[in-house]
């Protein structure tokens, strides 16, 4: 029998990474693969608190239907909380709980994108994002990236010469996977192109809270004054990424064609974990936790910068990230992230290859990413060591 | 600012049921419009004693990312207990779990459907797929149904008139909104049909195992022998519908398409209730449990359809439900369902006009869909009490 998929998706692979992680079932690989965080960092002892009072207090609210726009108190609690603490939405602007930060991307694709719209994004970029895009047809633009960001003079000549940009999808706090921030001048020139060339602005902001060193930047939501951003928000990172609970700030209009689509996905997210993020933002002091996310999480950056300086060969330089939980580093010229990763996969070390990122899919991408937030303080150090060796070996090739 | 919305995006409404249910705020208002269980029906205490099993031993797996396909334990406990109490599986077959059964109608769509594409469906339907299938910029095609479901020879004429019809979407027992069951043989031609002109099924069963009378009619996935039949399935009416658990079972190639576009549509779906619901399997007899709600909705049921043949006007028929949540009534020649929930609201009794469910959402539509399983029964003997009223002074019209 021959199905006749959606042409859209016929040409569509399987995340690299998360086939690598379902792959790696050998209890000795050490994995600086996952985007996962410490589980260490899960507020399991209040969890199971709330749930028992959910249960005894709320049950049959938790375990009913409930509205799409999802659970009214959460939503009031994240945008007041992100409103004073980050000056992220205004008076214009509403919020959506979501499935996850994922969902936040393909809602706002669904409502926005026709075949052969274009979005553009930084490259390399998150590979859930860009295959959201690709699924829904979209043409896809990369800028490359430097120290400071998203290149605002590349972005431009993108701008002039291509018709239908509908949004610019960014991570601008220690992005995926570069580990890198956009500065403040870079991101007020993207608002200043986004009027200049009306386009929307997808901000995805799912590490910003996790800063170990450095000063903070004000999110580009913050700055937004014509209603051109939508923010993409998760607990995954601060509370637990296994219930699914994101949210999306951005203007009323762009909010309500969310909502309607979301009816037509899911219809809503799990009222249960809704009720118990904002029970937790009640009883329980979330900076606080965040603020030992963070310890907990430094420790682990400074251990992978200090083995990668130990054990990298000198022609290979890797990003120092302020925060969030992924380091890129990048071979020379005719070296393949693809080839260190496969054989550092045969030693039990995974990373992965800079070509799931890759905006073109360029197969010979020269980068890799490492994760430091769910590998021991024990396993970076061997699992960057064993890295370095191979890498060593193939670069004497 | 003025956004650019998908075109197809545009006409989108949201769900009237929805916003009906938004709307249903007072508390004296008796609500027949929902689609939601009795809380009654929620097994609160065994579900309190799985989550503190859960935090106490399996924490750092329940609250930390899974994968897209699902909780393979919950996969094959479903996929064993469909294929062997429903013989609704096979070998070539693989099963995906969902963020409700919602997600499964969007999944196949999105991976099926591109602009102009058809879908062909009973007319009047679930809004929630319909709408769903409008998102994806398909073209709409409904087929009449009567006692035996959808009329088959309506549906061929479509067929043989039509390109591009990519699936068929039924929900053949106790159907959403008209509580008809589509009998055996139509099931058969449906079947034969999809072979001759080269279309899938998606058949919709989140009632199938909620019957209160009569024989029990095979699942039209049971008899898929060419791997034509996509079935959604539901814990949402037999366990709760909060903790947005579905799963889609069908032929591996499309399973697999569908999986890749879970990844980018929310990466998995709340792994805690996953959980939660395998191990409620395991631990408890599911079946038992069922067979309580069945004797619950029944009471209901009975209530509702006396209540009709008590109150209404003899000029409006309604359907007799063998199972599910809905009655279905229809108004005579020249006036509308909408009309009559409109004056019926006033009154503080909710039902959903069937323009909601109208295929060419054609506003005149005569029927209008009741729900028993949320009401106690004193409240659907006053609530159709009362829409007999406002039947009769309209009907005087």
């Amino acid at each position: 029998m021959t199905y006749h998929f959606a042409e859209r998706i016929t040409a569509l692979k399987p995340s690299a990474i998360r086939e690598i992680l379902k792959a790696t079932s050998d209890p000795n690989l050490i994995s600086l693969a996952a985007g996962s965080p410490d589980s260490a960092s899960f507020p399991k002892a209040e969890m199971q608190e709330i749930a028992n009072q959910l249960f005894e207090q709320q049950a049959v609210t938790a375990l009913q239907y409930g509205i799409t726009e999802g659970y009214t108190p959460l939503r009031e609690q994240t945008l007041e909380r992100m409103k004073s603490k980050y000056q992220t939405g205004s008076e214009n602007d509403d919020i959506i709980i979501t499935t996850g930060g994922q969902q936040v991307i393909h809602l706002l694709t669904s409502v926005m994108i026709s075949e052969g719209d274009v979005v553009i994004a930084e490259d390399p970029s998150f590979v859930g994002a860009l295959n959201c895009f690709r699924s829904a047809g979209a043409v896809l633009k990369g800028v490359s990236m430097d120290d400071e960001g998203m290149k605002m003079d590349e972005l431009e000549e993108i701008l002039r010469t291509t018709d239908r940009v509908k949004f610019v999808y960014v991570i601008p706090t220690f992005q995926n996977p570069s580990g890198r921030t956009m500065s403040l001048a870079r991101r007020k020139k993207l608002l200043e192109l986004a009027d200049q060339y009306d386009f929307l602005i997808l901000e995805d902001g799912p590490y910003f809270e996790l800063r170990f060193s450095g000063d903070p930047v004000p999110n580009i939501k913050s700055m937004d004054t014509s209603g051109r951003v939508i923010f993409s928000g998760s607990y995954s990172k601060v509370l637990s990424p296994g219930m699914r609970i994101g949210f999306a700030i951005g203007p009323k209009e762009v909010i309500g064609k969310m909502t309607i689509s979301k009816q037509t996905s899911d219809v809503h997210t799990n009222l249960f974990f809704q009720m118990m993020v904002s029970e937790y933002l009640k009883q329980y002091d979330i900076d606080a936790h965040i603020a030992e996310i963070r310890k907990l999480y430094t420790v682990k950056r400074d251990a992978m910068v200090a083995a990668c300086e130990k054990y990298f060969d000198k022609r290979v330089p890797f990003t120092r990230p302020d925060g969030g939980l992924f380091l890129w580093g990048e071979l020379p010229e005719g070296y393949s992230g693809f080839e260190l990763c496969k054989r550092a996969t045969a030693r039990l070390v995974a990373a992965v290859p800079g070509s799931a990122f890759s905006v073109d899919e360029d197969p010979n991408s020269r980068g890799f990413r490492m994760n430091y937030s769910l590998p021991t303080v024990e396993q970076i150090d061997k699992g960057v060591a064993i890295l370095g060796e191979v890498m060593r070996e193939y670069l004497a090739e």
